[in-house]
């Protein structure tokens, strides 16, 4: 594993991945314009920047001459970044550029801060936050293109909760029927059958039989009620996707690519792509004030885990059959932390009151 | 002993006790209604309900699920707290009943929160820490039953400080005379005479031929002077009793309740039953406004000696002979700590000016 | 060494110094007036007060009998410090004088409260902070004797970092053609020859041939330009003078006689001595704005580099030849703190942009 300048580690918190080499989204592409951005992924502040072409960079957010941040300095015409306190310039690569008073410039060359691969892609700012690492691999694919008559909605919302719980939180059905009772479903229960498919990138949920949610969101996608199709999946090492098909006419896909700022704090950037009988303009308001919602309640309950994990040193977590999904995420996650191969294919179906 | 569920103890710290062998005040009965109640205990975090009869059950407050404090969650009509992530249902005994979406409820049957020995009386509930232990016998008696001639007030009041030095402060009577002067004693000094006998279970000081404190307190108390019988005392672990008797006519009997939240914070549950010539609805708000007044003093100190101990890593000490009962308090906490027998009583009498 | 007091030590900081044996300012002559004074040196907490005859002293902030600061308590008539919780009196030598109650007077002399030498001069109390130790020599004299033809201004700020990046700041030339841009020194640049002159006890660099300064300050305090004098200095442990003369008429001179409170909290007693063609009343005012201006730019990026350096466990600085003082400040620094002799003169020129 390539040098990684993140925060000791946590005694006793048995569900903290920290898998530096992979793709993180880091910020959407509009939100990078002509200031430097600070970021942290993974307990390592990041300095984001474009250069006079356009094209985005990522640097350790240290400037290796007296350790200012560069996110407090700012981009002159040359494109490069420049520290506040001296004005020393880095490029993209990291290399100086410029160090203002110095005689005989040639001395810079020597110089360079740490920096980070970066992929610009489908309107996102993704970095890969092992240092001066060359990846195999590009981002996950969010298949925009293929969704061109569907509406596209993106909003950045923040959990105080480690990439674990964070994820868990996101795909778990039992618990919306409880914490969100009214809102995403309601007291009735109906027997559903789930087939849970894992293999070595990511676990699959898939519902089988679910009538329409009865809840507010159920009830606008789908007016006429009826089965619907429902997935919900994760893929290594940070997104978790849930994807509603009712009839043909409506669909729906949330993909929330999380971002781990720290061992407890996880910033999720949620795409939502959808297409219904309903007109989108009237749709989408009431989606972001459902999805607010929801998450607010998910939120609290998240930060309350999280206090309460930190106050005893570590999980102590009871599962049963319910916790579809959870537990393969963390036996997945801690495969890639350990960088072993997963090549452990893993099937099994149930039963369960929706 | 007994599993204990607390913080990693704090080095340096020589005046900490935890001793969760023992039963404190978690509450009064009145603040115990219709939804779970959050309290700290030793640094362990206890929910309390009542079930459906009312009758009082104290649990860690962590679901074994996804560990989320039960203490967000609610008391359905089944009068089990059921906890607010995914509804799991626990009783009085901490064993899981419900378990929303499971097929066989069976299984729910080895699911389990620990839980602790609760006992009301008197108006309070007492808990006891060490988890899942059966005391031997029940919490101190305040004997309000035969103080029927009584008023009677409740105060809370939280002290940022140990359990020690909060019982130190509470029976402790020179500084009385200067951190509270003029309420509760005045600049005049007088020879007292004082007793201190220590038992296995406490210590106690009778001061003899004092006269009637100088302070306010002391001329509502006792408009006409006079000699009083005076007597301090600690009972193990956390109990502070002071007691004034003014002729025939004038009783006051302050209990102070401890309960030490963590190990630099104390909760205090100050019970105080009067009788003297004045009319209680007279007295009662004098009294609260000067018991007040007092206390801030007391906290501001003990909030700044409690920094200064941190600050320094631990207390260094340098008692004179008027500090009767504090280090005797020490010694018993230290005695009781290591769950030695305390069979060395002790007496002694000295003269001070009060 | 003598007995320290302070915290322990911080792991992974290169640059933090803890010199105990060395005088450092703990407040001006006119802070200091009939209440006690709480002051923080090297992370140990320190009370300063006076006595009847307004000679000062400073004591341990921590009364001997149960920790409370001292400096919560007053000064009776006595002229000792007296405490707060309990009323106990200690002298300007720590010996405790009086403790209330007691029958036995003769028993508080075995009683005391550590002490600190002190050394009032020049307007400035200064506090040896070893524990009852003797110092060899007296604190440094500013000479403002010698400057009587001079207006003098004293003024305090904090910067949230440590003593070195404290002094370095305050002596770095190549930042403030950039930092502080326009108001101390503009964009044009000019060749300037600067000889470094390293001894046992400091480092100081002559700049020859340097143009007036081209902000306001330089043209307010040389209208008519011309070559300036100037020179910056550091003397072991804690003191940075920047001195300039411009012609026979101006001269400025600002001494900050630095005090570390903590490890990254550093306190400036700012000394400013001038002598201008403008009226001082009307300088005053100017420089004290621009004074706190370039203060407000410079603690704003100390902060932030502590911040990154405390988030990144340590410093990795990366220097170039423009740093003149800085890694020979901390050279000095880290000798002073192994108590070597530091017999290794140093002499070096130089020609950089300024």
């Amino acid at each position: 594993m390539s040098q990684y300048l993140g925060p000791p580690p946590n005694k006793g918190h048995l569900s903290v991945a920290r898998l530096a080499n992979y793709w993180y989204v880091a910020c959407q592409s509009a939100e990078l314009k002509g200031k430097p951005l600070a970021r942290t992924i993974l307990g390592i502040p990041v300095v984001l920047f474009r250069n006079r072409e356009g094209s985005a960079s990522a640097l350790l957010d240290r400037c290796p001459h007296r350790n200012v941040p560069l996110s407090l300095g700012s981009i002159p015409r040359s494109g490069n970044i420049q520290c506040a306190y001296h004005g020393w310039q880095f490029d993209g690569q990291g290399q100086c550029q410029f160090v203002p008073g110095l005689m005989d410039g040639s001395a810079t060359k020597e110089r360079r801060c740490p920096r980070f691969e970066v992929c610009e892609q489908e309107g996102l700012v993704w970095v890969y936050p092992a240092l001066d690492e060359k990846p195999e691999n590009g981002p996950f694919h969010l298949g925009l293109d293929k969704l061109s008559d569907h509406t596209i909605v993106v909003h950045q919302v923040d959990a105080q909760a480690t990439l674990h719980a964070t994820l868990e939180n996101a795909l778990d059905v039992p618990h919306t029927a409880f914490l969100h009772r009214g809102l995403f479903r309601t007291g009735t229960r109906n027997k559903v059958r789930v087939r849970i498919t894992r293999t070595s990138l990511g676990v699959e949920a898939e519902y089988i039989g679910e009538p329409r949610p009865s809840g507010i969101v159920g009830r606008v996608l789908s007016p006429g009620g009826g089965i619907v199709e429902h997935w919900d999946r994760f893929r290594l090492p940070s997104i978790a996707q849930v994807e509603y098909r009712l009839g043909v006419e409506s669909h729906f896909v949330v993909t929330a690519l999380c971002t781990p700022v720290s061992d407890f704090h996880t910033h999720l950037t949620a795409v939502a792509a959808f297409r219904t009988p309903l007109p989108a303009p009237l749709l989408k308001p009431l989606l972001r004030f459902v999805g607010l919602r929801i998450f607010a309640q998910d939120a609290r309950v998240l930060r309350a885990q999280t206090e309460n994990i930190r106050q005893f040193g570590g999980e102590q977590f009871m599962s049963s059959e319910l916790d579809m999904l959870g537990p393969h995420i963390w036996w997945l996650l801690r495969q890639a932390e350990r960088s072993e191969s997963t090549e452990s294919p893993f099937e099994k179906e149930l039963t369960f009151l929706a």
